[in-house]
């Protein structure tokens, strides 16, 4: 608590792992790429579950589960899919234990050596899709509308926390429709779900687009994504939105009879958040004093400290406190009164900037004699006295405009790290500045792939509101119709 | 649809499953043991949820997320954890596939062999005991109140839809404490909170009791545990609260500085209930026409039914469900109105009857000239015709009817299948029949494991409530000075 944190300046990655476990979001764990996300962050998490499977919901989503093993075999079944999922992950090959004869501890038992190995899911479209043959047979089983909450591993060589760990959680919704148009609809519905939830919620501005072929989920015919842009001017994809074709329906033989009569192939949607929002959420706002939260996310919205010497003076202090709590509360306000006596106020109040806590109250025997009471914000770190009868009105009142100010900050921040380039040396030397860069490309893979060698740039997005402008390409002087959204990415 | 159930009494283990899967709850999936829950199965599963996890919100706990791997030799340090959890169970040994060189699909990387072997958790005690000795150094530290709702693997030889399954869904609350008696009262307490979700919300009387020490969780000093009955006379345990003592806290050198400065290990416990929950769900309260669910734990209380020829008189009917359909939501009631012109009304009633919803309402044209709707209960299978303008408050007195009906079915139901039995033939006898079986019992292993050989019945618990009372055991003849609680077992 005493340390003080690593600078943005100094070390932006350091800063970032230390905010993360000083403010008690997440830590690693005994298990090799795998984290422990403590309470405060998990309250963070339950947070965003709430709001967008609320939203899943009103957009007639329901919740299933489906297993956390995917036998092997499956994923040969779609040719892209197994290229792009099935290599790096956890394989399960045995099912028991027994003694080690040696005496030390237990050891695999070889006889118990399963026929068909199985994976512990990356993602989830095989097992559902094979599942989804079953479910489907005739135009009215359509569509079919389900997510799902679930735990997924990737072997990641390289981890950190929240941003890319072998175990992370998720949502993955799946759809199936009996036509193309329909599941076009829906894929663009979801990216539109979670580009106002980052927004909204998240207090977080995103660039809608689609993805290079390259960069495509696979097994996908196009991939819708967001993206945000962080304080070292680095992009990260925060949601993703699949329009799959009927790729896994023919995978999976999955096929329906329309009013025709007629056998059909199914169309497929697949969308997915995940832990990740968590690390986007920290590099979106945070300072050089900790983290920084918006309201609408926060475990708390308020903390009240109380000043006092002695026994008596907590108590009269209190009375006051609990009552303002009380009264915050109804309005629903979410609010900790930390009357702890182990801790003094001065720890306190590092620990809620640390944690992010929008606004600290603190309130003194003196208070009491003026009826005041002292409001700090944590995103301006201001601080103001008010009357204690106003105290509710106006909190509600900074909550808002906290609100309103960390998406305005991080969009106006945004704005200044996104520029153009008209030249290949503009282009280099405006990447390495950091930020979004938005330039001609000639569409093709090649020349993607020789930009991400030379400049560490990769296409975030073709953004979905590109306008029609002629251009060629920096790279290979090809013609081109329209930017796109280039940045070093997570 | 069409098809009628099984009868419990003609096959009551094929009985569960047709309603499972009839009633769209859950389904075998193609990895074996592991279920699909399916989306009317899970949102009532997220009733168990959100009513649970706010009572544990309540009394102090907050969520958090371990991981979901634990190596392999965290399961040696708890001696008799050891042999109750390590040995069946998925065993993760390589870390990536590879393209088969004969070409068939992938195979396993023998290249990506893992140093240590991971264990897809059973339970969670190892991995979150060895977090713990991170976060705990001082009495300031305490108590720690975590729950997380996780999915488990099992590795069972024979499985059923909900009630033993390889993965299943569940929620494992583990506790850190600084003295034994905190450690008890937060295990007896937890156990409070399951009996009264089982009873208020399940509509399922349980008997709160303790295990007999053999069937105690492996590494605990004291196991609670909430025993139903279900309609075939076995008993269910549908809930555990384990006092660990400090058992777990030595296997992982968990330690605190008291207040004078002086470091002791700390005091344990964990609970959990399970998807399990949702079999005994079914078991309790299921007649041979399906499923029933009780109002609280419905994913739609009402189902409104249209009657109607043509077009023009769905458009009349629509406009009055409609209405009706508001009116119960703004009390609280969750309404699905099915105006799916796909099937008919006689096929829809069908299907809500297997599925358990509450109340139908069905609404025609007749209905509309007479200002009437028809209300039938699921519970009673009784129909009543009711005036529309008076229908709110009926709804909501009758769906609180429904909740009390079942439980004092179930209570009933139970009552008549508890007996005592003062000799061994009598014990037999009675066992045989089915039901709860209150006997002396000399309190020994040997005895205890006589009976389970002779009757297949275990002993269930030592009721909390038990009185005391002189007696001899039935098999041993020797003294005893309670009753326990015996049953044949899910």
């Amino acid at each position: 608590m005493a340390k003080k944190l690593t600078s943005r300046e100094e070390d932006y990655s350091q800063w970032y792992n230390e905010i993360v476990q000083g403010a008690d979001l997440a830590e690693n764990s005994g298990v090799r790429g795998c984290m422990v996300i403590k309470p405060y962050g998990y309250a963070i998490w339950e947070k965003m579950q709430a709001e967008l499977d609320k939203k899943f919901k009103e957009t007639g989503h329901e919740n299933a589960y489906f297993p956390l093993f995917i036998p092997k075999s499956y994923f040969s079944k779609e040719a892209s899919h197994v290229d792009g999922f099935a290599k790096e992950c956890a394989v399960v090959t045995h099912y028991r234990l027994k003694n080690d004869p040696n005496g030390k501890g237990v050891i695999v038992d070889t006889d118990a050596k399963l026929e068909e190995e199985l994976i512990v899911r990356p993602t989830s479209e095989t097992i559902i899709w094979d599942t989804y043959r079953k479910w489907i047979q005739s135009y009215r089983d359509l569509p079919i509308l389900v997510n799902q909450w679930a735990n997924v591993v990737r072997w990641e060589m390289r981890t950190r926390l929240f941003l890319r760990t072998a175990e992370f959680l998720w949502q993955e919704g799946h759809t199936a429709h009996a036509t193309k148009k329909e599941a076009i609809a829906e894929t663009e519905q979801m990216i539109d779900v979670y580009a106002d939830f980052a927004q909204d919620f998240m207090a977080m501005p995103v660039i809608k687009g689609v993805k290079s072929e390259n960069e495509r989920f696979a097994g996908a015919l196009e991939t819708y994504c967001i993206e945000a842009l962080m304080q070292d001017g680095k992009a990260l994809q925060a949601g993703t939105s699949h329009f799959l074709g009927q790729n896994f329906a023919k995978a999976f033989d999955v096929k329906f009879s329309n009013k025709e009569g007629k056998k059909e192939y199914v169309w497929a949607t697949s969308w997915g958040v995940s832990t990740r929002l968590m690390g986007a959420l920290v590099m979106t706002h945070s300072d050089d004093k900790g983290l920084v939260l918006p309201p609408k996310l926060a475990p708390y919205q308020v903390v009240i400290v109380p000043i006092y010497k002695g026994d008596e003076q907590l108590e009269k202090v209190s009375e006051v406190a609990l009552k303002v709590k009380k009264n915050l509360e109804d309005k629903g306000i979410s609010v900790k009164f930390d009357n702890r006596h182990t801790y003094k106020p001065g720890w306190k109040f590092a620990e809620y900037e640390l944690k992010g806590v929008p606004l600290r109250l603190a309130l003194g025997a003196r208070d009491l004699e003026n009826g005041t009471i002292e409001v700090a914000r944590r995103d301006t770190l201001e601080k103001e006295t008010y009357q204690i009868k106003e105290i509710e009105n106006k909190v509600e009142h900074l909550l808002e405009k906290i609100q309103e100010n960390l998406y305005r900050k991080a969009f106006d921040f945004r704005a200044e790290k996104t520029y153009k380039a008209d030249s290949k040396e503009k282009f280099v030397e405006l990447i390495n500045k950091g930020g979004f860069v938005y330039a001609h490309w000639d569409g093709t893979f090649e020349t993607e792939e020789l930009i991400k060698k030379e400049t560490k740039a990769t296409i975030r997005c073709i953004p979905i509101d590109a306008k029609k402008e002629s251009g060629a390409c920096l790279f290979s002087g090809k013609p081109s119709n329209k930017r796109v959204l280039f940045a070093k990415a997570y």
